[in-house]
């Protein structure tokens, strides 16, 4: 185990009509809120009512900025930065999924920072302050209700970022499964294969001595694969909904990644997609993680062996572990075909005209500098980023 | 699932050296500390130069108190309180186990209440201000570096009470597994018992849905079971400890309570013990917890079946589930019997003619007062606390 600093302070309240309480939760930490959201479906469902109603009962004053895309936009993010400086907002309020709260914390932070918030993310420049934010959650996948994490994509320079700090996690988050009854079912899809991600990014590592969050990562693991296929099959089951949103908070507090080597390449090789073809998050990740497996997993036999029979449960000949190991991304290939989720870059719109392009940004090779390889487990130049790619093809 | 409000706020600072950082990490948060610890053993080993040292180094001025007695008690909590408020202190570090962690948050919530702080845990008074606390941790065991937890001894009434607020979770905890290095056995074994039990407390639970917290509970349990053994044979397992360490932390931080009713009645039970006998809470955990799992199972066959199988890797019948039942639970005796802790009341000195006192005391009956039953899983009234201490006795 290697030597760790865990740090999540953000105070999760989950279940029915927790996000009645938003005012109330507010109204200690904040004067004037910017709400922050996204399209119309808040709307459509009652929540922005819900939310509104709760804010003024409570008397929190705010203004409000809309329109976050999947994908967040720089553009916006510029936008929500003015209207807080301008209306002296002292807390960013994200309804939405991870798009509104990526945005969310991206405008927090630039609210303290003197000069273009995009060096921060291009720069890694550490952030001393940022407004605080809180979350009513919409669609569990990203886990941004719990990190400090945020990624945000210029649209200009084609190019899609993330950036971490302390400072960026949710003061407190609202969490409850009511309100993801309304999904569509590939949002729901794409949202468990990112925290399925997220658990797979801090679980593949060559760390050893690592018992404990193998074994956190794995229970967690189990309990998405189980639940998923139930709320796939009917959305409103709200037992199965609140195992999938609270592993979906677990996955990505940090928690389960402490004291290992965290691996990161499949988040690494998607951004490249995303950024380009601006297709979903977690659709990308579906496509791209069973090719990564079968990649690298001869690197480290034993960590693959332990997957396929603690997460997916292949019972065989240990005399034959690679067998197995096979049998394991094979299973993890059918269930997220059970899933709905597309199985190659084909099925997401992306030739392979730009495969070599992509994964060339994905090391930084493209821009002419030094090379940074991706991943943990196994080092990952551009030309094996290009080899996975054209794996998935 | 229940609704659950969760907050762990605490930043937990892992490894090797960890505790020389104590002075840079405190000086943004306090000018003047009080260094709160127990007897020789952290001047023997050489840990309270370093700390004195970091502190120094780091121009954080501090007060020292020690003398915390395993079971803290009350008279102490008095004498801290006196010495912060006189002192100016603005923040308690405990350097030590639970027991120094427990008083330290004791006095820093004494600070600002204006009366006696033993009425904050007889009346369970909410606590609107406390001084910040810090941790180094040199027994893994209680969980209190990093939960809102404390438990203190009344001498004078003979009673042990606990007490938790979100306000006394600690800011930051440092904990090295190097220096659980030099903990005597017995010490080493009681603390493994009491952070079992903090996950027993909550895994056990009549509510359903649970699968997220079901599996982190066990992969805790499995995690202390292995690699408890490995630290008794070898208490310079670096590896191990890490581990337990680890484990004892996330068993107590209320995560893996979230969303279930939990038990609680063995650790009622204990404290009556330790409240007159003054007999290791560890100890009594170990003593009672078989026995409680004998007299309640039946109340829920399926819960004690998962633990048999999913925790004690019993296989068998499944068409004789008590069999496998009993099966687990002759498991953990064996278990606590590897670890050298014992199986009796009258191994830890508990003869009969108090049992029926502490079973009233410990459901309130012996107070005149209404009679509040322990337990979550099955209501125990005094009778049936009188019976569990006659079958470990």
């Amino acid at each position: 185990m290697l030597n760790f600093d865990f740090y999540a302070p953000a105070r999760i309240l989950f279940g029915r009509d927790t996000q009645k309480e938003i005012g109330a939760l507010l109204k200690p930490h904040a004067k004037k809120v910017l709400l922050h959201y996204g399209g119309g479906s808040i709307k459509k469902s009652g929540l922005y009512d819900t939310v509104v109603d709760s804010l003024k009962e409570s008397g929190v004053d705010f203004v409000e900025l809309g329109g976050v895309k999947p994908n967040p936009r720089l553009s916006l993010v510029y936008e929500g930065i003015a209207l807080c400086k301008k209306e002296s907002v002292d807390l960013v309020l994200a309804v939405g999924g991870g798009s509104a709260i990526d945005s969310a914390k991206a405008i927090a932070m630039g609210v303290y920072y003197d000069g273009d918030v995009w060096d921060i993310y291009e720069e890694s420049k550490p952030v001393d302050k940022a407004l605080p934010v809180a979350t009513i959650l919409t669609i569990p996948a990203a886990g941004s209700e719990s990190s400090g994490d945020t990624v945000i994509t210029n649209e200009e320079k084609q190019m899609k970022l993330g950036y971490g700090s302390p400072k960026l996690r949710p003061l407190l988050s609202v969490m409850n499964p009511e309100l993801f009854f309304t999904l569509p079912k590939n949002q729901i899809a794409n949202g468990v294969a990112d925290m399925m991600s997220h658990v797979f990014e801090r679980y593949f590592t060559n760390t050893t001595h690592t018992d404990l969050t193998d074994g956190l990562c794995e229970a967690i693991l189990k309990t998405i694969i189980k639940n998923a296929l139930l709320v796939i099959k009917n959305p409103q089951d709200y037992d199965a909904w609140a195992e999938v949103g609270f592993a979906g908070t677990v996955a990505h507090n940090g928690l389960v990644g402490m004291g290992r080597e965290q691996d990161w390449a499949c988040h690494g090789m998607e951004h490249e997609l995303s950024a380009i073809y601006d297709v979903a998050h977690g659709a990308g990740l579906a496509v791209l993680t069973p090719g990564w497996m079968q990649y690298v997993y001869k690197d480290n036999i034993s960590m693959f062996l332990q997957f396929a029979v603690n997460v997916m449960g292949v019972n065989g000949s240990y005399r034959d572990p690679e067998g197995m190991i096979l049998e394991g991304i094979a299973r993890l290939r059918e269930f997220f075909a059970k899933m709905g989720l597309p199985a190659s870059l084909a099925a997401i719109g992306i030739g392979e005209d730009q495969l070599e392009l992509m994964a060339k940004k994905a090391t930084w090779a493209a821009y002419g500098n030094e090379e940074y390889p991706l991943g943990g487990l196994k080092k990952l130049y551009w030309q094996d980023v290009l080899e996975i790619y054209k794996l998935v093809k």
